[in-house]
């Protein structure tokens, strides 16, 4: 088996994207072939290398002398392009290996996203090209283009060209992908080059990833996604990436309807969205929810700057879509500020009676080609906008190219004197829908709705922020007992199998870890509990201790405020008692004798294993905030410093940790470091499969927190994949 | 002055729309100005009546005789559309009463919109109109247009005529209106009529909606809205229409940014977005948020029957879109349920081998005219379904054109069957986006995003369960001794002017009310409260009695748990020291001695008048949920016993009421009464202006509910507007 990584990696790759000759492997002339529309596309495009048509029943095809099989074409082959009947596949590969073609892209459909046979059949290929080193992209995919001028490759059975350029796109859907491709002479998206991965058995999104990061045409980076493949390795690679190129993510399969179609449609595993949520929030990915979000943001980030601070200028002939515009600008964070009076003035000198100067500036219907142009300028060169939208309804078809004239002027102005604002234009003008604004080469982006601006504008800025801070550490905890808390969970694991641990395993892990539990212990009677009220000090709790019970509030297993001997003892003998009655005696471990913490926050830390995210870390207020609400963070370990202090204030009730009506604030440092042990110690010890920390007392700042109950379950790890 | 209601209203209105006369005041033979363009539109439209230019300066204009004034027009004129400058309009307005032309529309702008001088004569204007009973549309307004065929009206001054057909439009901006208008034509969005309102002046939208209410030509009403014009009557008006017709708003100035440009660009008052919700939600009406989903929504209602329920259909021909389409779908509270073995076998005999059977159904890209004919009409047919949502992303060009006529043929069979299950289409086919759907006279819906038709079919969905509930009623409360609870405000606004209630006459209120007060009293000593703590039981709580201060418990005015009589003392003490020392002494109006309550949920109930909308009432969980997360449910007055019932039920926290963690389910019925006769109490106590009961414990069902604190703020009423 061949393992690529690095420059390795990106080297194998360049077969794909810049091949001397490619083979179509099926080419034919049967009109509604794809192996004849391969051939076109390719022809059509003006490839640049040589191109084989390969089929054992006939010499020529569309013009080009045909060869019966790959291992008979006298020279070299750099790609494949294969497009047989699914049981004929892994007979070509083997013709690629003996011909020693380095990297093929597999068209044919009928692999694991049929089921059945098509499992082990697509098992059986990707063993194969794993053994004989042969890259492949597919199978079940539409094909790969490569718009650099130099090379002109189009494999894929579209005829259409998208304009050339600096987006990089790769789909798991061939339909989106071909949605995104054909839509970009519309939109004036150029294109650097484009992947349909299909089923990726061998090349993933996290290699294209790689590839276009060193790629000097690529400046932006679009995925379609229905699942991440390697998450841990996409988190690495994205973060890496994000830091000179923005990475945008159209991800499906959100809800469960959506994962039953993805399932049905890929053969991909179905991933938590929430989980996916917080790998994009980890590695600065913008995630875009519709298609038309996703196409907006790359034609945004590709053709604009991006904007230095939030504050947006609006400029309209219409009050009702400028409204709509700054309204979205508000919701997304983005301020809309009046301007000021000498501003207000210079538009003034220049603009009809009727125009509004506060900004939005509305210019009125009737506005000159002039007024546009003067106004387009004065907006872009203020200092008190860091970004202009212009937003246009036409009243008249013969108005727009006045209008469009002026715009263009005044950009043209701005620009001459070294301004590099970055602009958004909301063109609203039925029958002319489709033009086109470039301005001495520069594309400015174009769309139909005034609400989407605001939306680009803040992701772009979002994007920036992240791209602009640094990158956050993983701490190495050195006051750890490891050996201990590893040794817990093998001997409970070999006593008693998978399940929770008892109360004293967990109270001795966490105290392995340096996590800072309440005090407190455990008591087998009543008189021990007694004797732990009295080390304490009343008022106390006495709780139900047991790795079998998990509510334990329900079961009448916690009594708060005991104040004396004979409440310690009436508590230690109603839980057992109730737990007789429930016939569940024997799950009784004994209680928990702790003293009655006051003054601080409830919060709750957990711990889950993904199957395919790996170890994932949760963080919220707790109680109903997270049942009912929901109002949960997660992110994927290990945690950063950074993550960890981005979770704890990404919360919606972040604000009652800050000190809500004069308590004073919590202790926010020794939060992030119980989620930082959290997250060391999943990695750590992978028989952990699930902890609960609930509640965790958060107390004000510099006096740390108290873990006041916890949870944990172990299983044997599993073997990594 | 002339008031105008129901018939007489309508009446007022029809010359409006079905002029036999219009005279164009202003009219003007110079090239640019609004006068000509109004005349060649009026020509344009092919308008069945006469129109008259008027004109001082000239006898003929576009071919027309004119006149010099309106009082020289020897025949009956209907309508007058202005356009004359803004010092000239209520000369016109007198020439309108001399000649008894009963209705104008109003072009010119420079009134209330640019502040100063144009509030005054706008004023002045309203003055004349409504003491001469003539009907104005506008000022500052783009016109109207009726496209019934035997009218054919346009007095606006764009030349495009939309299709025909049965949705009207109001538009409080005319460019957002004229985008409506100019969009329809691609859309196949048929129009009845279209009023752009202006400022309002004398029509509004509450008069339009009572107009089409009786309009045999319209289905559908559209508003864009950047203000409510008295709300009360819209709820009535809204209310009533939307049984028989559905009424969608894009209703803007949401936020902060988007009221200060709609502040600037009509002159409306800004209002509260949250009140604006309420409204909307009692009276039925869909919200669109952004233009895109205003006219989605408007072709989706007015060209298809509404489905019976949520079960959704997909067929597409590119899983990508299929799988954005499904995840919109279930983010929408719609099912895309799994087609039963039956169905999908049915559909395998027809469809390639490759296609996908559960629902979405994917064809794949190459199928066939009479594969997607099949599988259309299949799914049309199938019992397992509600709805049906095609997605088509064209691979080439040259396909787009059979699957059309597959589409076609698919729904003409079922249609010829007698299936009327609605359709929506996805028309992802670049190059040939504006194809248009109908058969057999049926427009099929069409739109570009995948994820729109979910969007549509969800509001779709619930404007049709609103349609179909009873209406709520207000309940008339016969218990409540309101003679006393008027003069307690009537006592204290003589004695202390406006301000809160003291503790003792908010009490009484509340008792007069029949609002249950949770047990307990004042004291205004210690002893006073130890008595009081005797009668309760201990333990008690004892809590600043003061209406001067707010925030009791950070000052240290609330104790809890107090088991003895020492307890209470030093309580009351202690409260009355810390104010002592916080120079607050004389806010003291006592403490409140009430039993500690537990077993039941917090929530609280508030009272506040909107200068617009009149009395809000607002009901959440209290604490930090209203507080922090803003889960907060208001309704405007009166409130119905539904009212009540659905604001409980939508705040996010609702599962903390129906019995959460194994805790009994909560009264909602008391809380429902409290809501109520708060609601009663704000219309028979104007001068109450502000009103909290925070906490109110909800105890389980059959106890009822308390109120624990509650604090009322009373002024003179304002004069009713």
């Amino acid at each position: 088996m061949v393992v690529r990584s690095g420059n390795d990696g990106i080297e194998s790759l360049k077969p794909f994207f810049q091949p001397r000759s490619v083979a179509v492997v099926g080419a034919s002339r049967e009109e509604t072939s794809i192996g004849l529309r391969l051939l076109e596309s390719l022809q059509g495009s003006h490839f640049a290398g040589s191109i084989i048509p390969v089929n054992p029943h006939t010499t020529e095809i569309a013009g080009l002398r045909t060869f019966p099989s790959l291992r008979e074409i006298p020279s070299q082959v750099d790609l494949a392009v294969i497009a047989v009947p699914a049981s004929l596949v892994l007979s070509i590969i083997d013709d690629c290996t003996a011909k020693r073609v380095p990297a093929a892209i597999l068209i044919t459909a009928g692999f694991a996203e049929t089921g059945g046979n098509g499992i082990a059949l697509e098992e059986q290929l990707r063993e194969k090209v794993r053994r004989h080193g042969i890259r492949l992209i597919g199978p079940n995919c539409f094909g790969l283009m490569n718009l650099d001028p130099s090379v002109r490759l189009n494999a894929t059975y579209t005829p259409l060209l998208p304009p050339a350029g600096h987006v990089a796109i790769a789909s798991e859907s061939g339909g989106l992908g071909l949605a995104v491709v054909m839509a970009a002479q519309r939109l004036n998206l150029g294109i650097s080059s484009f992947v349909s991965v299909g089923n990726h058995v061998d090349v993933t999104v996290n290699d294209l990833l790689e590839f276009w990061e060193r790629d000097p045409n690529t400046d932006v980076i679009l995925l379609y996604l229905e699942t991440i493949v390697d998450p841990q390795r996409f988190r690495r690679i994205a973060e890496r990436v994000g830091k000179c190129k923005p990475i945008v993510v159209l991800k499906a399969g959100r809800t469960q309807a959506g994962q039953s179609a993805a399932g049905s449609h890929t053969a991909a595993l179905a991933t938590n969205d929430a989980a996916v949520d917080a790998l994009f929030s980890q590695c600065g990915v913008s995630r875009a929810t519709t298609l038309e979000e996703f196409l907006a943001l790359a034609t945004g980030l590709s053709n604009q700057p991006r904007p230095h601070g939030r504050r947006v200028g609006i400029l309209t002939n219409s009050g009702g879509p400028g409204v709509l515009c700054a309204d979205r600008c508000a919701a997304e964070g983005l301020s809309v500020p009046e301007l000021d009076q000498q501003t207000q003035a210079g538009l003034a000198s220049f603009l009809p009676p009727m125009a509004a100067l506060r900004n939005p500036v509305d210019v009125i219907g009737f506005a000159t080609e002039e007024q546009h142009a003067r106004a387009v300028e004065t907006l872009l060169t203020s200092d008190e906008l860091d970004v202009l939208i212009i937003v246009h309804v036409s009243v008249r078809a013969k108005d727009n190219e006045p209008v469009a004239a002026g715009i263009m002027r005044g950009i043209r102005a701005a620009r001459q004197v070294g301004n590099t604002k970055p602009i958004y234009l909301c063109w609203m003008a039925e029958g002319d829908l489709d033009r086109k604004f470039v301005v001495d080469g520069e594309i400015i982006p174009t769309y139909r709705h005034s609400e989407i601006p605001a939306w680009i504008i803040s992701h772009t800025v979002a994007y920036d922020a992240w791209q602009k801070r640094p990158s956050g550490r993983i701490p190495a905890y050195t006051d750890v007992d490891l050996a201990t808390a590893k040794e817990i969970c093998a001997e409970a694991l070999a006593d008693r199998g998978l399940g929770w641990l008892t109360t004293e395993e967990t109270y001795a892990l966490l105290q392995a870890m340096r996590l800072p539990l309440a005090p407190g212990g455990i008591a087998t009677s009543s008189d021990d509990a007694v004797r732990l009220a009295h080390k304490i000090g009343c008022p106390v709790a006495v709780k139900l201790a047991s790795h079998q019970i998990v509510h334990k509030t329900e079961l009448g297993g916690v009594k708060l405020n005991l104040f004396d001997d004979q409440a310690v003892r009436d508590a230690f003998n109603a839980i057992r008692a109730r737990l007789a009655e429930a016939g569940t005696f024997e799950a009784m471990e004994g209680v928990v004798v702790q003293p009655m913490l006051s003054g601080g926050v409830e919060v709750m830390v957990g711990m889950t294993r993904d199957p395919l995210f790996g170890p994932v870390i949760a963080f919220g207020l707790g109680g109903i905030h997270v049942e009912i609400l929901g109002d949960l963070q997660f992110r994927m370990t290990p945690l950063t410093d950074r993550d960890a202090s981005d979770m704890v204030r990404a919360i919606k009730g972040y604000r009652l940790l800050t000190g809500y009506r004069g308590q004073p604030a919590v202790d926010l440092k020794a939060i992030e470091d119980v989620l930082l042990r959290i997250s060391y110690l999943a990695a750590a010890i992978p028989e952990i499969s699930e902890l609960d920390l609930n509640p965790v007392f958060a107390l004000p700042e510099g006096q740390g927190c108290r873990i006041v109950d916890a949870r944990i379950r172990i299983q044997p790890p599993c073997p990594a994949v």
